[in-house]
């Protein structure tokens, strides 16, 4: 790299250990894995020339910490990412073993490449590259890295909100989203916030044969059809009272800046979705279902009998996965009591339905005048030659919205990943030339931001 | 036994051997099992003391053949059962695992133990009783036992459309059904017919992220959910247009049969249903519900993450299992056509919906006044000192259906399992004074067929 005396070798050396390791936080047989890859992470902290690197253990998967903080009088930016990934499967569509990174073309693909393995080393590999090349960092840096992003980030929470001093920050810089657009810097100045859970629909005492049954006994599978049909209208729209109560529409600026953005959406309906149309709620633009509406998606479903061939059985149980996606307002443990009593009305007789919130997460806007994003806008300028475009993302970073709450600092996303990096899906990938436009960019920013 | 030269011991040592092959036809890899039941089963009728015993093969599991036909001028009767069974899933709900038969008070359990290995064998055991004691049979038999009743019964039913003459018989005799209550002699002269099939619904090339795409991308569980919903109301209602037109209703002399069978619905509903209410059509009892109306059920579905925890995925897509019971004139391939067409039609945009049928079995009603009949009914008063009752079966035995269709004769249901059996569920057992009195009665059933 010509701006930072950094190898690509090397680099791409560390992103592929760290890619190797199967951190997946929702799996506890994979415990060992995750305490392996925060292990590695603070040996990247210490490596880059960072002091205090340690791990915070505590309930859950360490945090990793490392700090450098001989700038007095700049601000302080706490770099935060997370190193935990997401389940893998459907294994058998990956084109490479997700956990064997593998270079093709410009693209690493691997679990975790995109979504946030790749883009946390971006933010430790510019502190390393200034480090090295000056010999100190122009700001104050504070790096706090998780290991359960992807299963509700209860360790990091409690650590924000206990007022830990390690957290005491001006600003919070993130690299956990994506570019709009190859080539077009980005920045992300909203998060749909989230509640998963799962519902489990119980019939009778245990399972019973269709033929002598078939007629008279319920069927939880039918009876969890009703209830996701009742809460859900064909159209897309969420039919649970109360729910869209605090939803806050964009404002004017927000809709004339989305509508300069370069998107076809045929292509992305083919391209991107691979979906012969696309659906969700009339009246409303891709960009307003998928960053500023809210949602309700199964994502997966369980019950009886399916495997090979053929068993009569009426099923005493059937599960689903299912999360809500909040905007504006919109207050978790309100919209998941108002979907608890949505089920409640809606469940059909002869079956109980219990439901069971897994985790949550505020929905957040950031003021994209704040000064710590006019600088990451800039910084992204520098790089990629082009106006920084401002955009929402659809997906839910918990910890921004307790950055806000119990730190009362803005979140600046800079993210590096592209729309097609399939992040959670079979052959997620990073482009590898915004890796290392991404290193610049990041130490670009702690440069501005400590010009002050 | 007073009546049979058995031995009681002996009977449990075949009966627990038999149980313990776990021959579970859906299943590729027991293959292995599945002919060991077989050869098993060649081996008890060889031992009875009947003729040309071996195994017919052909594409599928093997049928088991037996015969006496030292009778001239006696009606031949077909005995048929069968030795492949249901899976045993969900495991963890067995008291005693399923495959290690275990008896508890007057009762065996064990997958199998009622249907249908234990009924199997008072067949074949009342004619090795007979042959043991008078070294010949009163009437001529033909035993054919299939392994694959379970998933379908290609093999038999090819055998049985080929014309063979090893299946040349004046009526056929299957113990494979129930009886009303304990002690109650019961012949069953209705069954339901089936369509069993996988509903296959696809939307996005590939799994994607619920946060990023949701809103947009279609959810194969939302619409799979859609479909259910539309082609069966919240009441029970099928709403597949002509799919009831040829439901012929009970006669008037059924339903005076019925109203006089000893019934109470909320014990029915309690300590058989185990479920807090029964539901199904408004306006129909539950012998109607379950014996004479037809059914459409979910037996399974899967699609998604359901793992331990959260990931937040919209799937690619989703599946469910799907039967229909058929009753009066109802066609099994034209049911399956009307299927088809509802779920096009009920098919949510951005998804597509595949039906795939996997077997189907026609309904069949066998007149009680036959002479068959009449005598099994005399055969069960003698042993169980109480009149006959003639009831329907809501489960479906498509062979019988084929038996009337290409060898123009009667079934004749005589069945000695319990309705708490727990057939196809986990705990299935097999009531040990019905299995030692259903030897006696087919015995007498023999005997009665044979006085001519």
């Amino acid at each position: 790299m010509s701006y930072l005396p950094l190898e690509q070798s090397e680099l791409l050396n560390d992103l592929t250990a760290l890619l190797r390791i199967p951190s997946i936080s929702t799996l506890p047989e994979r415990r060992g894995d995750v305490a392996r890859a925060a292990e590695f992470v603070r040996g990247q902290l210490q490596a880059a020339g960072l002091e205090t690197c340690r791990l915070i253990e505590g309930e859950g998967n360490p945090l990793v910490y490392g700090e450098w903080l001989g700038a007095p009088g700049k601000p302080t930016l706490l770099a935060y990412g997370h190193y935990d990934v997401q389940p893998p499967d459907p294994l058998d569509e990956w084109k490479s073993p997700p956990f064997e990174p593998e270079i093709r073309g410009d693209d690493i693909f691997a679990r975790g490449a995109s979504d946030d393995k790749g883009q946390t080393l971006i933010l430790i590999k510019a502190a390393a590259g200034l480090m090295k090349r000056d010999g100190r960092l122009p700001v104050n840096v504070r790096f706090l890295i998780e290991g359960e992003e992807e299963v509700g980030g209860e360790h990091i929470s409690r650590f924000i909100a206990s007022g830990s001093e390690l957290a005491r920050a001006d600003a919070v810089v993130i690299c956990d989203t994506e570019m709009f657009a190859p080539e077009l810097p980005t920045i992300c100045v909203g998060l749909r916030g989230i509640v998963y859970g799962e519902l489990l629909v119980a019939g009778a005492a245990q399972d019973l044969h269709s033929g002598v049954y078939g007629g008279a006994a319920p069927n939880p599978i039918q009876a969890l059809a009703e209830i996701l049909c009742a809460l859900k209208d064909r159209d897309g729209r969420i039919q649970i009272p109360g729910f869209t109560d605090r939803v806050r529409p964009p404002t004017p600026e927000e809709y004339e800046a989305w509508s300069r953005l370069p998107f076809d959406e045929n292509e992305y309906r083919e391209k991107e979705v691979g979906a012969r149309e696309l659906v969700g709620e009339p009246g409303y633009s891709v960009f307003e279902r998928t960053w500023a509406r809210p949602t309700l998606e199964v994502h997966g479903i369980r019950g009886g009998f399916t495997g090979e061939g053929a068993k009569t059985v009426i099923p005493a149980r059937a599960l689903a996965k299912i999360s809500m996606r909040l905007v504006g307002d919109q207050k978790p443990a309100e919209a998941s009591a108002q979907f608890q009593a949505a089920v409640e009305r809606a469940c059909p007789r002869g079956v109980t339905a219990e439901w069971k919130a897994i985790h949550s997460g505020e929905p957040s806007l950031i003021d994209p005048a704040n000064p710590f994003i006019r600088s990451s806008a800039e910084a992204m300028e520098q790089v990629f030659g082009k106006p920084t475009v401002y955009i929402r993302s659809g997906g839910s970073i918990p910890i921004v919205g307790l950055f806000d709450k119990h730190l009362g600092i803005p979140s600046v996303l800079m993210g590096f990943g592209l729309p097609d990096d399939k992040i959670h899906a079979p052959n997620e990938k990073l482009h590898l030339p915004n890796f290392f436009r991404g290193i610049e960019a990041i130490a670009r920013y702690f440069e501005i931001v400590g010009r002050g």
